[in-house]
């Protein structure tokens, strides 16, 4: 069973990800490090005790459908409540809401936790703070009064509408219309497809985000402004009035997060109590400038959907060791030579093959958590320095998290179906039953690098927009932090690192260079070359960026020579892929436009 | 929908496997290039009109017990019917028996698209096909004259019965106990766990092969019998009697291959209708001697399940690649130079990272199929120059089937991941959804690679036994055999190849060089060296003979270019991966021994 990983949450937090630094610095308002590691030790008792033995490893039955009611599985409504009441949904919402104002790099922490016991659970909360940023940033006066309290304390939930049939990652095809009504307030009508948590029964109410097109908007992105859509319209005491005209028409059928409804939500069928068609909507933001709201949202989501991954790879890996700790198959060449008596079977965790799949769960998720930890704290370090008016700083860390994000989505979702599907390997044919609870981390992970913008997605917009921030400055800035670990790794010069420090500069020097090869190929206006490397080029930045935080981890202190370990492993074993992608990205897209005709898309 | 790539397949069976120099030296029996031609195109035309069309996307129901019964998903039984009667279930069975006697690689080729239409259809021919090797090769005179003819025809399908639940990778630990009678029979008592079509309602009776251990028999796996153990008894005549005491107890939930019924079967619980406790059985072989009577089908065992990855990739390749031409977002820069209108979306095979992920699923399809295969034709070869007498060659042959087979087991089945998870990424949200039927080829997909020993363990019989067949001749006369296509490409010297042959020439010497490594690893008696990078060099010798198999393909007629294209695509961006892995090889057991202690067994 799942036991948070609270020690190494708090140490990656504090000297990996760099919040020690800026708590010392006092940028991080109350939170010290006492503070810090008391609220991650409740969040680990919490998702320990109270959530993961109450999810079921077997999520077949999963959300269900009947007259536009949603019930999620037996127990997630009281599990819902307990968890918000334990105040974790107000844990980066602002005081004057009823929030507690904590980093985003603490919340992600705490969100690696809650997908570790079920990421179909941990999805919903998380559309939840995207609602609360939003309105917050571009919410009215009112709007904010009405709703984001509630939000906040989860009392109510929010939703994100996007995704239509024909508009999935290109949101330029949107048709679902929105009509003024003169009053400040707009009828709402179409279709949206897979809105996660769009119905369920954790709350009273649901606060659906929207994007639609106004009568006369512009054709394409820029004609996009986004609405706020209520389940229940709100009195002006904040009771519940009567029912919008949305509805939930369908359920996912999905391979996996079973549990989480992922719905097909009708706007303006006249399915409402409001007397008219329509669904009444308030617009958030300026119209047609729907998209800027999102971008607002969009690193946090993403980093969010990242640390799906984490959590989803860090309870596989727990899983998977403690089965090859227990099973016993064959006997090791090591035991063999004496450990235990003759004709023993050995635990499987001693034959090299398993101990190298184990370390391989380990080190990728260790790296997933590092990269997205850094990334979340970025985001705080930037809205601290903009709030304190410390321009210089405020962009050199905005130009920080934008650069992480990508990869801390794409990386560490590859990296939890990487991890998941190894977990499965581990456990043999006990892994392919899904009574054991393998597959379904499987299952699970398999939408993450899908959703919130595909990994491809990710990967070009790493190469496309993030490297070129601050002409090049922020990639170089990074990678020159990153090589500073790595001098500190020299000066400590200790042999239980192996050749660490030389295959972390190799990397380094691949990173360094295929960020100059796709600069220049952007510089010369070659856009499918540079596009053609994007995928193997994040790969190749977030093993670069992991192994040197597992180093990172193990110089800040390592009592049991774990992490030092760990660092080794990754570096040596991993890392070796580094100058394949390396050669990925630089060679072009020469042999990929050459490959065309294998695709019949053009004659030879 | 499939089509079943009979072109495709009939080109690597004649020109990379090596059927055509095999049928011009006349020793593959009556089968000639138009035969071949015939068969593959009525095997094909089978595939894509009598089975693709009438396998269900979502297989969530799945086969069912009750009262101990099983019922198969909806009109499979009258697809088995159908297929059998079309003569392919005795494709590859003795002619005295009413089979066909044409090659195992032919029979590969079939089950290739078998596999394609459903996985978990296909797998039940499988160990028929498994059965009647057996029977054939160790079974008495009676045993053979009463089930060969019934199980080549399909009239009766075969189960192989191995897994127990503390004995599943290693045997030795089995329990189930046989009784000798002194009449020739046997009671057979015991458990047996993950029997695929242990019970099904496609025959009339079952013919199960069971591994159990007499009363003297020594401990280990050199105290394991083979046991004969029909569902129904089968009188003098050939009909039906009495039902043995075996029965089905349970059927597992699986990940994925739901309508293949994987069951717990109770052997002597006295279920029967014999009038007494214990299933009866008769022996195959002799006493104690199972494991080699088990070793006899291993080959052909693995090789099919190899194939499965095959099957599941070519289908997964092709769903995929109409997706992509139908799905229309945002716009490649390719089309806004001009090609379509402004404004309009390109279908998202345009964009360089969803090429990028076409193109890898189809070079992995196709280097998967030419290991396969190859492997096919080298089992072939082997039985035909024994038959013949021929010792020196049947020797070459028997070596070269070992040494493939892990490689076409493992590697074909992790590239059946690989492209079933990638075909899920090309789909987007969609291709999480159930319905699409994106998600079910890797729920299908993700068993190959752990039943029929671990592809884990396929590695380790590489390293350990195979690379030292014939002191090491056998993998350096393949390797021999894989540069003589690298000269016959630089002979060539052709444009369209690009780097091809560089990449080629790199990936062999990697080959080279890390087999070189191990064998003197073992030769020093340094197993754990050996086996630390057994999996990285299973992947390496796959890629490497993919690589070339390619290019041979290419070499051996390319009308369209497509050949050459996809064996440029795969030289160029999947074989830079080679260095990655011989590194992982050579660098030996060091790292993954100082990793232990990441893992907390050992200490600092």
């Amino acid at each position: 069973m799942y036991q948070a990983p609270t020690e190494e949450i708090v140490h990656t937090l504090r000297h990996v990800a760099g919040l020690e630094a800026a708590m010392e610095a006092g940028r991080t308002g109350d939170l010290d490090a006492e503070l810090l590691e008391a609220i991650v030790e409740e969040a680990g008792r919490f998702a320990t005790e109270g959530m993961a033995p109450r999810f079921s490893n077997a999520d077949h039955e999963g959300a269900v459908l009947s007259a536009g009611s949603v019930t999620t599985p037996k127990g997630w409504p009281q599990i819902y409540r307990d968890w918000r009441e334990g105040g974790w949904n107000s844990l980066t919402g602002p005081e004057e809401h009823g929030g507690q104002g904590l980093p985003m790099a603490l919340s992600a922490a705490t969100f690696e936790m809650w997908n570790s016991t079920s990421m179909g659970f941990a999805i919903g909360p998380c559309l939840t703070v995207g609602a609360v940023e939003a309105l917050l940033e571009h919410g009215s006066e009112a709007l904010r009064a009405t709703y984001l309290d509630k939000l906040v304390s989860g009392e109510w939930m929010g939703t994100m509408n996007l995704t239509e049939p024909q508009a999935g990652s290109d949101l330029s095809a949107l048709k679902t219309r929105a009509e003024p009504k003169g009053d400040g307030t707009y009828r709402i009508f179409g279709q949206k497809i897979y809105i996660t948590y769009g119905e369920q029964d954790f709350t009273d109410n649901i606060v659906h985000l929207v994007l639609a097109r106004l009568p006369d908007a512009p054709a394409g992105v820029k004609g996009i402004s986004l609405f706020l859509v209520p389940k229940f319209l709100v009195g002006e005491d904040g009771s519940l009035g009567a029912r919008n005209d949305v509805v939930c028409s369908a359920l996912e059928k999905k391979l996996g997060i079973h549990g989480s409804p992922t719905c097909t939500m009708i706007y303006g069928d006249g399915a409402g109590e409001t007397g008219e068609a329509g669904a009444v909507g308030w617009l958030i933001g300026e119209e047609n400038r729907g998209l800027a709201c999102m971008f607002t949202m969009m690193n946090n989501a993403r980093l969010l959907v990242g640390i799906q991954g984490v959590g989803v790879a860090e309870a596989a890996t727990q899983k998977a060791i403690e089965f090859a700790r227990e099973r016993r198959q064959g006997r090791a060449t090591r035991l063999a030579k004496g450990a235990e008596p003759a004709g023993t079977m050995s635990p499987i965790i001693e034959h090299p093959d398993v101990t190298r799949m184990l370390l391989t769960m380990k080190a990728l998720t260790g790296a997933a958590r590092s990269i997205s930890y850094a990334c979340g704290h970025a985001g705080d370090m930037a809205r601290h320095h903009a709030r304190a008016g410390d321009g210089d700083a405020a962009k050199f860390w905005k130009d920080r998290v934008d650069l992480l994000t990508p990869v801390a989505k794409a990386f560490s979702t590859d990296a939890g179906v990487e991890v998941a599907s190894l977990g499965i390997q581990v456990h043999g044919g006990m892994g392919y039953v899904e009574e054991t609870g393998a597959a379904k981390f499987l299952r699970d992970a398999r939408i993450a690098p899908i959703y919130e913008g595909t990994n491809g997605i990710q990967a070009i917009d790493l190469v496309a927009r993030k490297i070129g921030l601050s002409e090049g400055g922020a990639v170089a800035n990074y990678i020159l932090e990153l090589r500073a670990v790595l001098e500190e790794l020299e000066t400590r010069n200790s042999d239980a690192f192996g050749r660490t420090a030389s295959m972390l500069d190799a990397a380094l020097r691949e990173l360094e260079a295929a960020t100059r090869f796709l600069r220049e190929a952007l510089a010369r206006g070659e856009n499918d070359t540079a596009l053609a490397g994007a995928t193997p080029y994040l790969r190749l930045f977030g093993l670069a960026a992991g192994g040197v935080y597992l180093a990172k981890s193990a110089l800040a202190g390592d009592p049991k020579g774990e992490r030092t370990a760990l660092a080794r492993f990754m570096a040596e074993n991993l890392l070796a892929e580094c100058p394949a992608l390396s050669a990925q990205v630089c060679q072009g897209a020469d042999s990929l436009s050459a490959g065309r005709i294998a695709l019949g898309l053009d004659a030879a």
